[in-house]
């Protein structure tokens, strides 16, 4: 007995050790290729350089779909397709521009429209300015904001070795400080860039008016770091100095535009889906290199790797390029409702959109049987300098997708330099670095592989 | 019997967790003000857009001794002092030019003379080029060589992800090539530069004679990896092309500098010495902000931390900033030669000379004994994300040092852009993210912090 047990010891520890010696050779060679003979910075600078912002509604978002579609179609995938969506149509018109008014000293700062934002009146709009450091504040000063605009300037807290625990505490200011402040009667808003580097770049980002009645609606706009720390310091020696600003953005009817899809098709359970994206829009100051012209080029970098390995894979693995995370998320929106018509089963969703810096991990929405089953892996991605695999935020585009049992993962770069660029005029190519985002492909495409190979764990039945 | 022992492990497992519970909090501290009062970036500036380039034996890093060495002293440590060494003085001279000279086609290429090299003939030199990947199969070409240019053209290999192993598997061309090519009768040396990117940068570094006369030294240059991809090409078509650079570099009398010291005073045993550094001195191309500016402030910011916080440390802490790294080492052989004379006992020796990039762990030189005692320092590291405690090179300037028992350990950054930047005309100050230097900063500071805590492990006597 004892022998027999032994010998099924030996034989299964030998299997085991030549699945996992077989794992990291398949591994080692999507390195390889991803460092190699990538085409994701190829594809990165044709988005960035030819076609450039993609804001919803906008043509560059357009030439975007057409140019991923077609790249999608040159790799012999299984199936190449666009998915309908309808997406809001938002446009910044002229340059912004912004003083503020100390008696007679009238200094120029760097400012830009809040995505969503009305514009001022064409001549501009003047007033005092209140400082809060959040809506809290806001909230206990009441009536004192009516007539004036509020200087949200609440700073992204320095000490979050993740820096995105420091824009998730901040970024209320900027989504919904505009609505807060107008329901108090005030006239505007103004918001400190989610930026922890102190430059003359304003951010721009989504903001939503909520409830209110197009009446009620307010101008909004980002000022730089620097703007925002010379306006504070001239608020304490003058505060009731004015602030001019004047924008003449407006929120056009909306336009039909595209979710892109790829397909290679499972060999063993093709009705199992596994998700790999990243969104195609981008905001309008810059090419949207980071943000997410490289999690788009990495998604379908994943794909091309493993079609010219000839990988059959047990699941069906779908790259999907999302419209409109930027401004509305009708993109990830309507992904879901249509395979929720359509009843699929998706058991894994990756997203990559926190740039294409080296890549450090994962970010994990799953249970503990599924979490462990990743940390599982964590020797196989020792080599490539990937080690962190915690619960967290997995992304935005895949937050809408529901199954019976679905793991959910985001790549996690490294996050020091993001919010350098983060929806910001300088978010253009040369702020990629061509191995930092080949290594992220090469290391979605592992986690995809792993996955494929193995499955996940389904919940027990009771 | 068995109370007594579980109350022990009780009280033992009680004190252990207030142990690391103090570690843990005061790590906390460190990387806190690292994030949010650090000078490393002022310093870094200073250095940088103030100062720049710093090339032993040149003005700027005289300068640099002043400007560091009263910083050091603002930080009101034990001891700030200069230790005097003659460094080679190597210069430049006018900017070098370059032709591909194919039949009439002449066609302009970015190179940069080699430091430690000699000048061409005042009307430059042409030859034809014999192109080869390495020294060994130069050794093979034999005779062939006479009278041409030796044109070293063997990338980095982008497969690993460590890009100091690619940089370390190559740099035997620039540094040997023209040596060896001279033995053979080659009239000039060019050396595709040490750099994974493709572009216009040619990237300077070290190169020696070895044991030639001077009558056999011959010109030896740098190209950009363009231009060495375009040379390469256009050899193909036509091996009989000629190639003409021209450079006025030479060396001068060897200088009087200084590595620049500072010391926290140990309050238990002084007389073992902890030492903290990088290298002051530059190439000339550039600022040098990468390399090693960054190893400069961040070890300067370790011993503001610890002084700051009026930490008393056990041991003996000092700072180093070693002269001449880049083309002689002087600055840490004559640091070693002084310290033998004074008996001295180091325990543990820390470099920065990788880049200023996030930190990701520590390239450690150490018996089995102490480095598995780093390596339990991995969960406290953890929150930071520093994950990486292997075996490997600790750094130049402490190559030097030996000691009865002492740890080495080099602060190991990200390392995909530093090949960017390396010896290059763009390792300036943009080039690097004040938070990533900090970290750097941080994690170093952690590190001494635990080793003066808890003391190296001692070898067993026989």
């Amino acid at each position: 007995m004892k022998k027999t047990i032994l010998l099924t010891a030996l034989v299964l520890s030998g299997l085991t050790s030549f699945a996992q010696s077989n794992d990291e050779k398949n591994i080692k060679l999507f390195y390889k290729k991803a460092l190699t003979e990538s085409k994701a910075y190829t594809w990165l600078e044709y988005l960035s350089n030819d076609i450039g912002a993609r804001l919803s509604g906008s043509q560059n978002a357009q030439l975007a779909v057409n140019y991923t579609k077609s790249q999608l179609e040159s790799l012999g995938l299984d199936k190449v397709y666009l998915q309908e969506v309808m997406v809001p149509h938002w446009v910044r018109g002229e340059k912004e521009s912004a003083f503020i008014l100390n008696g007679k000293v009238k200094t120029a700062v760097p400012i830009c429209a809040l995505g969503g934002s009305v514009a001022t009146a064409k001549t501009g709009l003047t007033a005092e300015v209140i400082e809060v450091q959040g809506i809290k504040e806001l909230a206990e000063l009441g009536d004192k904001v009516k007539g004036k605009i509020v200087f949200f300037n609440r700073p992204m807290n320095p000490e979050n070795v993740e820096t995105f625990i420091s824009y998730g505490a901040c970024v209320d200011q900027r989504f919904a400080g505009a609505k807060e402040a107008a329901k108090l009667g005030a006239v505007g808003t103004i918001v400190r860039s989610m930026n922890l580097r102190l430059d003359d770049f304003p951010h721009t980002g989504a903001q939503s008016y909520g409830d209110l009645t197009k009446e009620q609606y307010i101008p909004t706009a980002a000022i730089s770091t620097n703007g925002a720390e010379l306006l504070s310091a001239t608020l304490k020696s003058n505060p009731s100095l004015k602030f001019y600003f004047k924008q003449s953005c407006e929120t056009l009817p909306d336009v039909l535009s595209y979710n892109v899809i790829g397909e290679l098709t499972g060999t063993v359970t093709p009705e199992n889906i596994m998700v790999v994206g990243g969104h195609l829009d981008s905001w309008d100051l810059a090419d949207g290199s980071q943000d997410d012209g490289a999690g788009v080029v990495q998604s379908m970098e994943v794909v091309r790797i493993l079609k010219n390995l000839n990988y059959k894979p047990k699941n069906t693995i779908r790259v999907v390029l999302f419209m409109n995370e930027e401004n509305g998320g009708k993109g990830g929106a309507k992904y879901e409702e249509v395979s929720k018509q359509k009843n699929e089963n998706h058991i894994f969703a990756l997203e990559s959109d926190s740039g294409g810096f080296s890549p450090r991990g994962f970010s994990i929405e799953a249970d503990d049987a599924n979490l462990k089953k990743i940390q599982g892996f964590r020797d196989l991605f020792e080599p490539y300098l990937v080690h962190s695999f915690t619960i967290g935020h997995a992304g935005s585009d895949i937050s809408h997708l529901t199954s019976k049992a679905i793991v959910k993962a985001g790549l996690k770069p490294d996050s020091q330099r993001y919010f350098d660029y983060h929806h910001a005029a300088n978010d253009k190519f040369d702020a990629v670095n061509k191995r930092e985002l080949e290594l992220g492909a090469a290391t979605m495409a592992s986690l995809v592989y792993l996955l494929d190979q193995t499955g996940i764990e389904m919940p027990k039945a009771n």
